[in-house]
């Protein structure tokens, strides 16, 4: 049995991104850099106005607050050609190019008309209300480094920078594989013994939102022969989760059939709770397995304790959170047992703005109405003792940004 | 001039969702419940063992260990139809159904072969290892409230209750408009006096993540018929942001021709930096307008702060964060000058689990760089003196989850 924390330290020593693919940047939210971004060119690419006024020669203010000649008006995206000459100035507005001569703005609220000359009532510095062409980047400057998930102001700087195509790691293909008899379908019709899956659901969820591409394979019951043919299809993946089947009852065969098509085992046995029948493995041909409970709550916690990071260490990113947060308990907790427990919880800001944790009203790992409005998992050390209300405890928050 | 706390009361008082539609309950995450789910049947559907073992009558236990014949096996899918008559039990496998006659479970680990008998060293209570019909919910109970945004989990629960059609709100159509002479495509030509358009990127990636569909209008320069022809356009969708010529610049029409199509305004500049040209209004035909200025920070955090809370107000969640959340500043913060700023920051696990908030490298709004990691906005307050390093700030993260 071995810990979480041994897990992610596992993951981080045998999970490899996968290859890399060159891409439009423009729709690659969501994508991990396999290589680093540089501008395309000087940012901002010109002396940029940084106020709507005149562009003026500095040196024409040398006695003070000037009257000068307008030659014409000066926009980003139709910057007029004229130079500014001793004497005279350009209409400017916020984000064009300076004209050349001029080496300084003049805010519009300084200026009066007077006859066919305008008065600017200041005294400019060289550059003022001016970005000097590359203040912000120089060609070829660094812009995101390889290993960063593109986020939507992420791929804004890659564009701003002039680069239209970009290399990033392959969107990693997890099949999603349920099994058991005792399963239906919620569109299909259910046998009085049977339960409708809820597994398949949350786990295209989940893979989704780790920035994965699910495929979800069709279910099948505790038979030998259909159980290693789908198996079989789902190793043609990057990362086979399968659920159900992984225990020691008399028609668990899932740990068994993976082993005779030559999956090695790092994991067999987890010490959590829920979720202690947890696989983790090998096939020959490279695609990872994750032997994943049946039940439901333990299914979607170890999906986002495990096969999460194992789906970002796919495309290139840590396969462990960055740390654990601290936040105050809204509920009275008793001791917890040997095992450190994850329990579903509701993360939202607290009275005087502290991470408030509200623990999911949960019946155990069977129940698959525990985890339907959690947003965080709350971690308990084996033998804790009862912790009251108000108490610090540690969580991992699901969301992608953390 | 208004704060963005009162636009977020303004958009409670005047934001309503749209219209519901049925969708299958299956491929709805992210969606909205308009109605409340209820449990399509007791759950679970039957008294269910939760322990591998043999479902048994406590009666026969009544003084100590005894001795049984077993039956046969039950499992879920596959339950035996025999009931348990006295000085007998049948097998079980977790999850299965009690069959008849039996009240309780004893573990497999406690029991051992007798012959063609078991012998089980237990004496259970009734309802031992068992968990009952409709526990955890029985029939219309209550699954999850209007209102509620379908994370997978809250899919599973649903799927799980027997639910296969629900009602959601309609998914808010966001057409994105892009203006301004200045700008250039990333996959296009660009002149020398042109940047590249980065605010059609940023938004698509923050309407999709606020839950709505982006709709993306061709840009278009700082021509009065053209403009006008497209805003019409996008007046069509149910909001439309539209970014660029909202100052009072000499080519800035957009919030003119607005007026001239019918649009009412509620906010034509707001008190905070960025952003101050910030324009919301609504169109006659109900459409929702929101003015966003060209700068790609003031841009974003424009739309985080305004046109995400209208995107969600629009599919029936609160149309203001929960609240704010207070972290540690890792960098010492200049004093703050006359408007609250929201500025860009990352957010992450501290030293101590605390929340950490790293400030982002940003040089004025006009940075399209500084935007390119955050998932965090800090708060300043008006006329806030320097925070040193350390210090508590008051932030909040991007994630839909919060």
């Amino acid at each position: 049995m071995i810990t979480v924390e041994e897990v992610w330290s596992l993951l981080a020593d045998h999970v490899r991104p996968l290859d890399s693919q060159r891409v439009s940047s423009g729709g690659a939210v969501g994508r991990v850099l396999a290589e680093d971004v540089r501008a395309g060119f000087d940012f901002p690419p010109f002396d940029r106005a940084m106020m709507d006024g005149y562009a003026v020669r500095s040196s024409d203010f040398e006695r003070g607050p000037a009257t000068l000649r307008p030659l014409g008006l000066s926009r980003a995206g139709a910057a007029t050609e004229l130079p500014v000459e001793p004497g005279t100035c350009v209409q400017i507005n916020t984000g064009a190019p300076l004209p050349a001569g001029a080496d300084a703005v003049v805010m519009v609220e300084k200026s009066a008309a007077a006859g066919d000359h305008v008065h600017l009532d200041d005294q400019p510095h060289p550059g003022q209300h001016v970005t000097e062409r590359g203040a912000m980047r120089t060609r070829d400057d660094l812009v995101l480094r390889a290993g960063t998930r593109l986020t939507p102001g992420g791929l804004a700087a890659i564009v701003s920078a002039g680069v239209a195509e970009i290399s990033v790691f392959r969107t990693p293909r997890v099949a999603v594989l349920v099994t058991g008899d005792e399963l239906a379908h919620v569109e299909g019709p259910r046998a009085p013994d049977q339960i409708i899956d809820s597994n398949g659901t949350v786990l295209v969820g989940l893979i989704a939102e780790a920035g994965a591409a699910p495929i979800v394979l069709p279910a099948v019951g505790d038979d030998r022969e259909a159980l290693r043919a789908r198996i079989t299809e789902g190793l043609d993946c990057d990362l086979l989760c399968v659920t159900g089947g992984m225990s020691k009852g008399t028609h668990d065969f899932v740990p068994e059939i993976l082993s005779t098509l030559g999956v090695q085992w790092h994991v067999t046995s987890l010490k959590m709770k829920p979720g202690k029948p947890t696989h983790v493995g090998r096939a020959p041909n490279g695609a990872w397995v994750l032997g994943l409970p049946g039940n439901p709550v333990s299914c979607a916690v170890c999906f986002l304790l495990i096969g999460r990071w194992l789906a970002r260490g796919l495309q290139g990113l840590p396969t462990a959170p960055p740390g654990h947060f601290l936040g105050t308990v809204a509920a009275d907790l008793p001791g917890n047992g040997p095992r450190p427990l994850y329990q579903p919880a509701r993360w939202s800001p607290g009275p005087r703005g502290e991470n408030w944790l509200t623990p999911s009203d949960w019946q155990g790992s069977g129940d698959p109405f525990g985890f339907a409005t959690a947003n965080a998992l709350l971690i308990r050390e084996a033998g804790a003792p009862p912790l009251p209300r108000g108490d610090s405890i540690r969580f991992i928050p699901f969301d992608e940004s953390a």
